[in-house]
């Protein structure tokens, strides 16, 4: 088998075998491939595309490049999501423990950040004691006695869509559907989950720029499961404006510590509920109605919360932190964003408010920056609200005094002020079982 | 400017600026650029194409990226041909004295062969005492005095190319208009000669498979190189079949004296005496009755064989191999392809032909290979030939008794034998000035 023949096949527009497909992919991961061979591959398949077989064939030999996680312990409980990430995604430390609460089995792994904010193990270290590494025993016991327990990505998981997703960030081959759904199912699979909920984000903060190409994504995402015998879901949801009102580390945690508290934000409460709901439809078999109900009334009376604590407690973390968020990092210096004139928020461009947190500190532009968990953004005013001069929209937080006035000029170009009301989006575009 | 961004562009089917396409070429061929980006940026290309403007500057960013010959010496009389590539092509060794013998100056450089038989340099190295390098002077004087000068390519002559090319060999990146059509008149207009006449092969034994994709490069490479300021004008030729009877260095040799001495094959004839009269025609601004009729003339009353062995005579060769050219290299063994049954040649596969003559020993397969000289193939029956059974089709000669089988068995599969009589093709399809 020789990589020409597969790049001249796949450049003509036709389908490759299964060995075919596994031979590049082992071939790349392996080293025998040179990168550059694999790039002009990608390239060709971002044209011609690849049918459901081809996708569910890459997807497979991704997630079989390296680890696999074996939850069968839990039967067909175990659940995961996965967000294909937004501005102030913070729904994982929501979700988690409400699905946990509903009876689902979420034995998590989760990554650190490089973007925006950090990810949902940097923003869990924020509770000192924390601890992201656990021994499988612990990590079973956990998730067997409380429901719940995130840990670290560590390991050899999905080696192959490491070094793919490398080259292709570099080549401009990440948008393709098949690319994209084999490697987000790639990673996903071998995290071992039997029910699996999709949030496919769409919108200014999101890669996908428009909720058809997000539901076209979405539901090759879900195929492609359902072929891999998972359960899966999606929900596409609205990311052209910051999910919440707080984007940032310990801001967020805040966020969704109030969220759990029953004090949340109607769209992030919204997506989380229907997260969790939907994860409980697949584990448990219940309707779609029961689930929601159920959800909703989890975590407004506390049990979520409950869920929450239990988790983090079990991993070593302080408790204290969650009942006084007071006591959780907080920024030396703010400044406001203040309304220069009358009128409603049209847009908010969601990718600059992120590239605005970032400025402030809250993310990584490298792989080996530090973050500063104080740092971030709390809006007071979204999408479609009224402001009037000298109201404030957002409070911008740094422990780095230099940070603010650059990052609000950041903030202030995403803004566009209009004089007309404007109609809120739903938050869920869509639900795909 | 970044390449990325430029990768992206390309990939939605947007044209490249100058600055774009000089900056890739520029920044790969010093290194600065890897080729994994490069190979994603010619499949793009590949997919979305180039328009004319885009495909000009990429010639001459190409063309530009090493050494230029200055033939302005010889005004705009300096003429000089090309040949994408085919089964038995020795018109090279007709056209240049025929050309020059005409009044055109052919300074030329022409490199060695990788593939079916040796390049025209090659070639000429069967003509004990030839000198494939001058000096400077020395090729100006020749070309100056005689018309003709034919030397190695050699120094750094559009490096641009030999990496670019090295890489789409390798990414099959190669079949693109565009790419092809910079490759070729990259490397040919630094070669410095005022008229270009191209011979573009269709069929079997050629890069393009058919008249009509032949047809389209040979026109884009006219335009793009009249844009560069050149007059050029291209021959679609047939090589369905091999051109000539004899393919293999020395034999090719012995056919060429032939020609020049009034008895070559009719398609030989026929394209070398277009060639170079569509060489005076652009050089000396004949018209095409006059050029054409001049040409063959000067084959037939023997005033070319005498420019070429003034030639191959100021260039150290001994005269005595073309006034006897069973001095030249003699196979020791020899075996005929004979018919078994009766009926018309349908079908002579000229790659197959070609990829025969290889295994015979007179090509390369790598680029240190040794050359059989006296190696090759003589054919007897052409395609739309009749043969009768027990009749010779072709002799093939090789200094390797062993290599004689295998090779026939390769002849043979090229060979589809028919009951009913073919018409044979014309052999020049089109001229496109």
């Amino acid at each position: 088998m020789r990589i020409y023949d597969i790049i001249i096949k796949k450049k003509r527009g036709e389908e490759l075998t299964d060995e075919e497909i596994r031979f590049f992919v082992n071939g790349y991961t392996d080293g025998s491939l040179p990168d550059y061979q694999i790039s002009a591959l990608l390239m060709a398949i971002c044209f011609s595309g690849m049918n459901e077989r081809e996708t569910c064939t890459l997807t497979d030999a991704i997630a079989k490049s390296g680890d696999c996680v074996d939850l069968s312990a839990f039967g067909h409980l175990s659940a995961d999501k996965h967000s294909t990430g937004g501005v102030g995604d913070k729904t994982t430390l929501i979700v988690a423990p409400l699905a946990a609460a509903l009876g689902c089995k979420v034995a998590k792994m989760s990554g650190r950040g490089l973007g925006h904010t950090g990810g949902t193990i940097d923003k869990l270290e924020a509770f000192p004691g924390y601890r992201t590494t656990l021994s499988p025993e612990e990590f079973f016991k956990n998730v067997r006695d409380i429901g719940v327990s995130v840990i670290d990505q560590s390991g050899n998981l999905a080696p192959a869509d490491k070094k793919l997703y490398a080259l292709r960030d570099v080549t401009g081959t990440v948008d393709s559907i098949p690319l994209i759904t084999s490697s987000i199912m790639g990673k996903k699979l071998p995290s071992g989950a039997h029910n699996i909920v999709l949030d496919v984000k769409y919108g200014s903060g999101a890669f996908m720029k428009s909720a058809e190409d997000a539901e076209a994504l979405a539901e090759e995402m879900v195929k492609i499961g359902k072929l891999s015998k998972r359960q899966v879901a999606a929900l596409v949801t609205d990311m052209d404006t910051p999910l919440g009102f707080a984007i940032g580390n310990a801001l967020e945690i805040k966020e969704a510590i109030a969220a759990l508290s029953g004090n949340g934000p109607e769209d992030l409460v919204e997506v989380s509920v229907s997260i969790a709901a939907t994860m409980a439809q697949l584990a448990l078999g219940l309707s779609s109605d029961e689930a929601h109900t159920a959800a909703r009334s989890l975590l407004f009376d506390g049990t979520a919360l409950e869920k929450f604590k239990e988790w983090i407690s079990a991993q070593g973390g302080e408790v204290a932190y969650i009942d006084n968020p007071q006591m959780l990092p907080t920024a030396k210096y703010t400044l406001d964003v203040i309304a220069e004139g009358d009128g409603y928020i049209e847009k908010m461009n969601a990718e600059a408010i992120g590239v605005s947190a970032m400025e402030l500190g809250a993310g990584r532009k490298k792989k080996d920056d530090k973050i500063d968990f104080a740092a971030g953004i709390v809006l007071k005013k979204k999408t479609g609200d009224r402001v009037t001069q000298g109201e404030i929209i957002a409070t911008l937080h740094s422990s780095a005094e230099a940070k603010l006035s650059p990052a609000a000029e950041i903030f202030k170009s995403a803004l566009t002020i209009g004089r007309k009301p404007i109609e809120k989006k739903k938050i869920i575009y869509k639900t795909i079982l």
